[in-house]
C-alpha cells in the first residue's frame, strides 16, 4: 500500500532550472543549529531534518518519520544525540537508523523503519548536505579561500533571493546590470563609458571573465574602498555546482566575495557570502559601513529577480535573448546541465575568448 | 452545452483517502439550523445548502441553482419553507422540485430546472445528510448509544482536524501516541511501563480493540476521574462509516467517547463528538473543568494531523510503515477500502487476534 | 534553448469563457497614463507595459523585456519616448523595436531583440490595445454614442467584476434578475407584475430586446429619473465584441448606459462605462445622487458574479439551464464563440421573435 511518491514536480519547458543533486549545499550555518531543537532546511524540494547526533557531529535525515510521515522536525533530540519523532516517539541516529518504537514488544530495529538520510558534514562553519540522499559522496565540500587567511577581514551573510540559481549566479556576476539596477550604488549610466576587454576562460567545471583596464566603479562602493580613482583588476567566477566569486584588486586593496549558491527548491535560491578583504587601512571599521549598502545593492537583486521568476511563471516560462557581453550566464547554463547529466568531462587548457565592453 | 462536470479531484497515489459516499454524515447541529437562513456546509467536497423546508423538516440541496449555479445558500427561506435563489428569485422545496420562476409566464416545473438534493433527517439533535445526491438511503443514521442514558452526563463537542477520515480514526484511537503528544496530560513517557494485553476483534464492518490489564493512565485526565490507582476497563472501537468511540471503566466510573466524523473533504475531517461518563459523584461540576482539558489535548492532535497531511502534500502521497502496535490503523482503512467499493460481506463471528504492548 | 511559452491555461470544459483576440478593448483611461512611468495592465491574460513614446501617442508591448524577462513596467520611460527596462536598460519604441543595448560594442538593433508589440490608439479619452500582439488591426475602436451630444450629461465610471465577459453582459443586460438582487433600488418584487411584450431583434454582430409596454421601474432610481409612474421605453444591447448598452425614454428623460468590457482574464472582466442622460431638468445636481446608488446596485451584482465564479471552480465548470426570460444571455454566447472562431456572416435584416414576460 505505501507507494513512494515522487518529490519534485516536472520541470516547465524553456527553463533554466537545472537540479545538480550530486553536491554538497549549506543546509545552514553551524550556529543555527543547536544540541536539543531540530532545525528544518529544504534542499532541492526535499524537505530535511538537520540535529546533533552523537558526540555532536550534524546529520540529515529526510523530514518525514517513515512511520506516519509526520515532520521529524515537529520532534526533540534526545541526550543520547537521537532524534525523537513527536507524534510516538520513534527514535533514529545519523544514519537514518529507527533505534527505538516505543510500546513495541520486541525488536525495534528494522530497515523498513529507518529513516531516509543525507550526507552531511560541518566545515568553515556552516553544515554541508549532500543532495541526493541515501549515497555516499563523491567529492569533498568547497572551501571558501580566503576564509581564515592572515590580514584579510572576513564577513559572512546568509540572503534568500526567489529565482533560480542560474539567475541568481548570472546576475551576481553581471556587469551591465549594475550600471541600471544600482544606479549610484554601485556603477552609474555615464554618459562617458570606457571601453574595456573582457577575456572569458572556461574550464569544464568553471567559468571566469577577466576585466581588462576598467576604471574604478563611480558608485559610492567604489569611492569608499579606494579614495582615488585608477584601473581596476576585476574577476569574476562561477565554480561548479554552485559557487560564484567576485574578486577586485586596486593598488593595495584586494576584495574577494565568494557564495556557496544552495538551491531551496527550483525558484527559491539561498546565498551563503563570505566577503574578504584586505586594505590598506584596518578593514573591521569599514563592516557597519559597507554592509548595510551591500545589503541594499542586493534588495535590489532581490526584486528584480522575484519579478523575473514571476514572469517566468505567468509566462509557463523562460524566452531570452542574449547578446556577448551576457558574458558569464550562458556559459553558466552549460555547466549547469553537463552537472546535472553527469557529463563532466576534464580538460587541462581551459578555451579563451576575447571582446570588448562599453563599462 | 451544459455539462455536468466533475466535482471531486482524482485522488493521490498512496492515499489513505477513502471516499464513503453510501452513508449518514452529520452536515450540522440542529441548533445551527434555523428557519429563515439556510446554512452552507460541505461534505466529501460537495458543497451543500441546509434549510428548513415546510413544517421544520431539514432539507439539503447541492449548492448551487441549476439556473446560473450560484450558491442557493446565498439566497433566503421564504414563510412557507421553500429555499429562494438569491440571484433571480427560483424556488425550491427539500426535494429540489423547481416551484417558481418568477417573470416567466408559464408552467414552473420542469424536472431540468430541479435542484440536486441529498437525504435529509434529523436525529439526536444533529442533521444528518446522506453522502450521495439523488438517491433512497439504504440505513438509519447512528444513534449515539448513552445520549439520554439515565445517570449519564453528556456533553456535545464539534471540532475539524485538516486530515483525511482515516487519520483522524486512527489518531483518536491510538494508544502509543498519548505518551509523547500528550505527554503530562493524558499518558506519560514514564520509564517504568506496564506490559497489558491487546485483544483486536474485526467484524465486516468494525473493528475494535480491548486493553486487558491496563493501569490507570497516569496523566491529569485519568487522576480526575478515578483518584486511586488501580486497572481499568479499556476498548476503542471503529464503526463504518465513521464513528469512533473509546470506553473506559474503573471501579463505578464509566467514560464513553464517542464522535461521529464527517469527511468535509479529502483532508479535512469534522468530528461531532458526545462524551457520556457516570461517576460516584455528580457528574456535570467536572465538565467546566474536563473540557479544557479534552480540547488542549485535541488541540495538539489536531497540530499533529496537519503537518501530517502538509507532508502528505508536500510529498506527493504517503508512505507509511506499521507495526503490530498501530493496533486499528491498518483495519480502519481495509473497513473504509471494503464500504468504498461495497464490498461488506457480513459475518457472524469476529475475527480475534491477541499481543502485547508496553504502555 | 529559448522556448517561447504558451500564456493562456486551456478552458475548463463547459465553459461560457470566450477568447475574442481579435478585437479593441479599453486598456486604461488616458487620464492614467501619464508621460514618465509605465502603467501595467493585463487583457485576455497578457501582461501588458503601457506608455507614452515619441510625441506622447501610447504604446503597448508585451510586459516582459525580451532579454530576460524582466517586467518592462518595472522600468521607466525616457524623456525621448522610450521604454527602457530597470534591469540593463534596454530600451524600446513604441513599436517594440529595441532601440539599445547599454555598454554592447556594436549595433543594438536585431529582430530578436525587439519586444513584442499591441496596436494602441487614444480615443474618447480611453487607450485602446488590440487584443493580439503583433498583428494590424481589422476595425476601428468603438465609439461611445452619446459622449459628447449636446443636451447630454455623460459620467464615467469605472468597475470591476470576477467573472467572464459572457457573465458579466448577461448579467448587465437581465431583467428578471434585478427584483431580487436589487430589490428596494431598482425593481421590487411586487405582488402585482405587469405582463410586457419582448422583441427580441438579433444581427450578425449584435443583439437587442426591446421591451413594449413596460411600467416605470417602481424601486429608487426610477423614481429618481422620473417622479411620476407612466410607460417606458426601454432597450438592452449587446455589441460584439463586448459593448452593452441600456436605454430608457420615458417623457423627456433620456438615458443610455454604455460599457466597454475589457477581459483582463477568463474570469475578471473590467467594465468602462459612460452614462449619459439629458432629462426635463439640468442632469449635473443628480450626479452625486445617482452614483452612490449605480455603485451599490453594482456591487451587489459583482458580489453574485463572484459567487457564480467561485461555483463554477468549485464544481469544475458551468452547468446551466436557461428559459425564455433569459432574454439575452444564450444570444450572446453564440456571439461570442462566433466572434472567438472567426465566423461572423454579415446578413442584413435581423432575425426578430417575440414573447410575454412579466416585470
Amino acid at each position: 500500500m505505501p507507494t513512494e511518491p515522487k518529490l519534485v514536480p516536472p520541470r516547465a519547458k524553456g527553463s533554466s532550472v537545472a537540479r545538480v543533486s550530486a553536491a554538497w549545499y549549506v543546509a545552514c550555518t553551524s550556529r543555527e543549529l543547536g544540541r536539543r531543537v531540530p532545525v528544518a532546511r529544504t534542499i532541492l524540494g526535499q524537505p530535511i531534518a538537520l540535529f546533533r547526533g552523537e558526540g555532536g557531529a550534524p546529520g540529515a535525515l529526510l523530514d518525514r518519520c517513515p512511520h506516519r510521515n509526520v515532520p521529524l522536525t515537529l520532534g526533540r533530540v534526545t541526550d543520547r544525540g537521537a532524534l525523537e519523532c513527536g507524534y510516538h516517539g520513534w527514535r533514529f541516529d545519523r544514519g537514518g537508523r529507527c533505534l527505538e518504537v516505543p510500546a513495541l514488544c520486541g525488536v525495534a530495529e528494522a530497515s523498513a523503519r529507518d529513516a531516509v538520510s543525507f550526507a552531511c558534514v560541518e566545515q568553515d562553519g556552516y553544515v554541508w548536505v549532500w543532495g541526493e540522499p541515501g549515497v555516499a559522496p563523491s567529492a569533498q565540500p568547497f572551501r571558501f579561500p580566503l576564509l581564515s587567511a592572515e590580514g584579510y577581514t572576513s564577513v559572512r551573510q546568509h540572503v534568500v533571493a526567489d529565482a533560480s540559481v542560474h539567475a541568481v549566479a548570472e546576475n551576481a556576476l553581471d556587469v551591465p546590470h549594475t550600471a541600471f539596477l544600482h544606479a549610484g550604488l554601485f556603477r552609474s549610466d555615464a554618459r562617458a563609458r570606457n571601453r574595456v576587454e573582457v577575456v572569458v576562460r572556461r574550464w569544464h567545471d568553471r567559468v571566469e571573465a577577466e576585466y581588462v583596464g576598467e576604471p574604478r566603479p563611480e558608485g559610492l562602493v567604489g569611492r569608499l574602498l579606494s579614495p582615488k580613482a585608477g584601473v581596476v583588476e576585476h574577476w569574476d567566477r562561477f565554480l561548479l555546482p554552485s559557487i560564484v566569486q567576485v574578486e577586485y584588486k586596486l593598488d593595495a586593496a584586494h576584495v574577494f566575495v565568494c557564495a556557496a549558491m544552495t538551491p531551496e527548491s527550483d525558484y527559491r535560491t539561498h546565498l551563503y557570502a563570505v566577503v574578504s578583504f584586505k586594505l590598506p587601512i584596518p578593514g573591521w571599521p569599514l563592516v557597519p559601513l559597507l554592509k548595510p549598502i551591500a545589503l541594499a545593492i542586493f534588495s535590489q537583486d532581490a526584486r528584480v529577480l522575484r519579478r523575473q521568476t514571476d514572469n517566468i511563471h505567468r509566462f509557463g516560462g523562460e524566452s531570452y535573448v542574449s547578446t556577448e557581453i551576457d558574458v558569464l550566464g550562458p556559459h553558466i547554463l552549460r555547466l549547469l546541465r553537463a552537472a546535472e547529466q553527469g557529463k563532466l568531462e576534464p580538460s587541462d587548457a581551459p578555451k579563451e575568448r576575447r571582446f570588448h565592453m562599453d563599462v
